[in-house]
């Protein structure tokens, strides 16, 4: 093997690949987080990785973070690969399923999607060019009830409250807030000015204020309330809205606005103080959004960005199908998330293997009563490896040892001699019976 | 909305897309499989879609399946894509994985891994371009114990046998009989002969003969032998040897290929009768197998191909780490088994959503009842959904039966009254209490 070129297995920058011990936690997460989907009822659905660019391109605004498809020996001539590409969301995949099984749906629609997206980043740190988000929206034919507007974060909430996180905050706003106070101040553009203010965080107030004044054509006047609006935040819906009507601002679609986030607002009161906070300078840069939106971030790493997102949009599938299927969901960026605290060795490791129990292999002679005792420790659910091949007592106790596993088991060495089990934690070794004996429920983990 | 260019939301071939009914049956046996591969102690692995271009062809041989990634928008000059493809399958990446973690891993290391791979054909009529597969392996340093080779198949009888499959048959040989014998026959290109004969299923043994005289450049003599090896069949281990010494080949790699063979035809005797059968015809056409080979097939439908394969090699991880690392492995191909089935109507469609209980919304003024009723019952693990809006108690009956909800909630409509649920199949409706009611068991499938 040693004249043999070796190539560097080096791992693909912005490709997040984990140990067995990592992987077993994200495992655990993905699992906690399906279960939290699946609690408030919303059926799994999974879409292919690849769907034609003019799906994907339909927003246009991303374009130029597609993957797209090319087969290596491809004929030049043969075109049938060049219109695929990876999605870089499940929004629109969802979109598309809609549309596609429409007939086959019930309405309202409620579905979660966990499943890996990839965006053509130049390769970067910090960025990730493939990463699972974890996605539950609801669609409905013609309108979509508020209900569900409320009903979305506190299911983010609840399950994120699971995953042991740092402390971190949802956001909430509404575009029909930016959008009809904007217009109540005579902007002929407002999308230009959600555009801008979206940006409030990265770059500050007074480059917003400048870039709404000189690329907006707003007046530093108009430029200022917007600002004064952004700057308005709060958990109290009651204290939110006056602190708007204070700006003197008015228009119907404002009212309307401030009436939704009220309600978002007030349904989630009972959520842990804090927990949900009124933003008003979330603005969601896609343009899709149009009523309530969503972003959460680490309260000790605001700049980090968002950790989950989401909003309420009207017309996602109108280009698929010619009804009208507005909906709303919410996006937990898992690998956003955990890759993070991975970095930042905030995950404690979990076990590097999902065994309960080693049998000891006594002898070849012995393997088929070793099997046999695997197989009874199996039947009842208990994870059981048997050492592969005769060895060394303390050879096969140091395996077990090394893989972290809990318990070892030994067979009958001779005829006429019973079982026996081992806690490695505690040391003590007992008689046991494999038709009956389990381990303790902490071990299992 | 009208006036839009309507795009049609079409599947696009080759990449598979389930209804919610179907998908939690494929949700359901991925779990099902998951679990038995945890039973028996693997860790779970999963690596990034995308390899390294010279990673995926360092075996040069499936190089024309191989999917390419491209930024959409790249410049012309920018080259750092260019060398990114989709995993074709999971053992490549595993290879690579186990030689770049290498110093963390504990070996024997035994992984599964249920991830989706691609493959660049064409687009055509039942060919998979995406798919799912779960592998298990084992790779050790050095040595992989025969253990192993009994091991996995095992595995994969008893995580297929709980998956009510049509009736199938597991195919094991070994590599080491068939090189051993093309050598004991004098022949100088034994893997041509592989190649050949791997063939027989689809070509028949004529057009075999052919090539093995023609191409091959055997004598018909030795073509004949070779053939009759390719015949021979059987559970037994002692009749399958007794007919391969019968057709008087002798050397000493075919004596331990067919004490390999016997060994795991032995181990798994206690399977039931004909589930895994020796089948010398069974060649695996990749050549990086070096012994233990095997292939599965459904017994009314054997031309559809394998739907499980795999076998030992001695040098996967070699191009990456100067070290040798052997392994064996076996592969189930859950999308080919499951869209077969699905195309045959064979899959009894799931349920449409994981909702146990839909809450009664019986006004806007009792929504915060409705809330605590359900959060009452998701606390003791009871999928609920709340009404998304105030209607009339027919639609909201209708809604669940329509999404096959199996109860509906009533919460108290006015002060001083009760709860009650109905059970949607029976129709009975009783008074229950929210803070400790249970479904019945089987309707939480």
């Amino acid at each position: 093997m040693s004249d043999q070129r070796v190539l560097r297995p080096a791992p693909v920058s912005g490709f997040p690949e984990w140990s067995p011990e990592i992987r077993s936690v994200e495992q655990r997460w993905l699992d906690h987080i399906r279960a939290g989907f699946e609690r408030y009822g919303f059926a799994s659905v999974e879409t292919p990785s690849v769907e034609n660019l003019d799906v994907l391109l339909a927003k246009g605004e991303t374009s130029q973070e597609v993957y797209t498809l090319h087969r290596l020996q491809a004929d030049p001539d043969d075109r049938s690969d060049a219109r695929l590409g990876l999605h870089f969301d499940l929004t629109v995949p969802f979109a598309r399923y809609v549309a596609q099984h429409f007939n086959d749906l019930t309405f309202p629609f409620k579905r979660y999607q966990m499943q890996r997206v990839w965006r053509g980043e130049r390769p970067q740190e910090g960025r990730f060019r493939e990463f699972t988000q974890c996605d539950i929206d609801v669609i409905n034919v013609d309108q979509v009830p508020l209900h569900f507007d409320a009903e979305l974060p506190r299911i983010a909430h609840e399950v994120l409250s699971g995953l042991d996180l740092p402390a971190w905050t949802l956001y909430v706003n509404n575009r029909k807030v930016l959008q009809g106070f904007y217009e109540g101040l005579g902007i002929a553009d407002p999308v230009a000015v959600i555009r801008a203010v979206d940006k409030l965080h990265k770059i500050g107030a007074d480059a917003v204020r400048e870039i709404l004044v000189e690329r907006a054509g707003l007046t530093p006047e108009q430029a200022g309330r917007c600002l004064d609006l952004a700057a308005v935040k709060g958990a109290d819906s009651a204290s939110v809205v006056a602190e708007v009507t204070k700006l003197g601002v008015s228009s119907a679609l404002l009212d309307q606005g401030l009436e939704e986030l009220a309600f978002v607002l007030d349904s989630l009161a009972d959520l842990p103080a804090g927990a949900v906070v009124a933003d008003l300078s979330v603005a969601r840069g896609l343009d899709y959004y149009t009523g309530t939106v969503y972003e959460a971030a680490f309260d000790d790493d605001p700049g980090y960005g968002s950790i989950c997102a989401g909003g309420r949009y009207e017309d996602l599938a109108g280009q698929f199908i010619r009804r009208s299927l507005p909906g709303v969901g919410i996006s937990i960026g898992l690998t956003r998330i955990f890759a993070k605290l991975v970095a930042e060795g905030r995950i404690a490791p979990g076990r590097s293997c999902p065994t309960d129990v080693l049998v000891v292999l006594p002898s070849a002679e012995r393997r088929d009563d070793a099997l046999r005792t695997a197989a009874l420790l199996r039947g009842r659910g208990v994870n059981t490896e048997v050492y592969h091949q005769p060895a060394k007592l303390g050879k096969q106790i140091q395996y077990a040892s090394r893989k972290g596993i809990p318990f070892v088991w030994f067979p009958p060495f001779e005829d006429g001699k019973g079982h026996e089990v081992k806690d490695m934690a505690g040391g003590d070794q007992t008689a046991a019976d494999p038709a009956s004996w389990l381990p303790p429920a902490p071990a299992r983990d």
